[in-house]
């Protein structure tokens, strides 16, 4: 089977939307692949908003244009939003013990299943760590103790040509022992 | 394309690893999944050390068994450890000003993709972030000023029956604006 590394290769950052809605059960079916994402101790901690509706969306892409970055999300339909949420406790002490902090790298391994499940529905996404955070909970009511880690936006996107990936060689990178 | 749901529900925490080797080209396609794998600014803070031989391998399970931990490691025939490098100036710059630390979100995205392109060749993983992480270092030759974020225990599962996945419901983690 090769389609998961065709899959891999069709992902990539899309700045240049449609204005084609994303279907609701497309959106659901990439935060369940997000959902079923594994997490230190099982912690899951992360929660998803996802904004589809012509009311608030546009107003999220405002969030992502702080300093003239981000202007494509004006076209965008759709965005997850997605928040860091208290861990459970056995990770909490582990990462203490170890002096890690494990939840970040755990919305990293679900925003990886969430925009791999987008693109096996044809959608595209772009991962943002870049927003005006305290306008964005206010937006979204999300409690101020709260971190946004990061907004994904998906939608249709207009170029279907792929680019060509940017990336340290394999020999940069890895070494075998 | 119902594929890459399937393979996510494949993607299961192993730990009962048959002795059977992982096959070094086998080994070299999870860290190409990895290496594609999106981060902020294409920052690509990571390096990944792939532990196959009979000499390292049972090493690499010591320095995971602190506290009586991961005994399940002593059969597995390799491992992949994830360090963190140094990320751009760009992602570091932006990561100050929001008070954000991507590289560990980047780590997870990277891990993501390993971890499913074992699945895909038939592979099992365990995501660890519980090490020695100086013993470990002292053994693989790795820097002390780098942090290691990750060891993936990469084999043959023993078992070939899928456990029920354990999760959070969706209603509970996400919602629709």
């Amino acid at each position: 089977m090769d389609d998961f590394f065709e899959l891999i290769a069709k992902r990539e950052s899309c700045r240049n939307y449609s204005e084609k809605k994303v279907e609701r059960e497309k959106l659901e079916k990439c935060i369940e692949a997000a959902r079923l994402a594994p997490s230190a101790c099982n912690s899951q901690p992360w929660s998803f908003t996802a904004v589809d509706s012509p009311e608030f969306a546009p107003q999220v892409a405002k969030c992502l244009q702080e300093m003239g970055m981000n202007k494509f999300t004006d076209n965008c339909p759709a965005f997850v939003i997605i928040a860091e949420e208290k861990a459970t406790l056995s990770a909490r002490v582990g990462g203490k013990v170890k002096n890690q902090d494990y939840a970040p790298i755990d919305i990293g391994l679900a925003t990886a299943q969430l925009c791999l499940a987008a693109t096996d529905q044809g959608l595209s996404t772009c991962i943002m760590g870049w927003f005006n955070e305290s306008k964005l909970k206010e937006l979204l009511d999300i409690s101020k103790e709260k971190r946004i880690r990061l907004v994904i936006a998906v939608g249709y996107a207009v170029d279907e040509e792929l680019r060509q990936k940017s990336r340290k060689s394999l020999e940069d990178i890895a070494r075998f022992m």
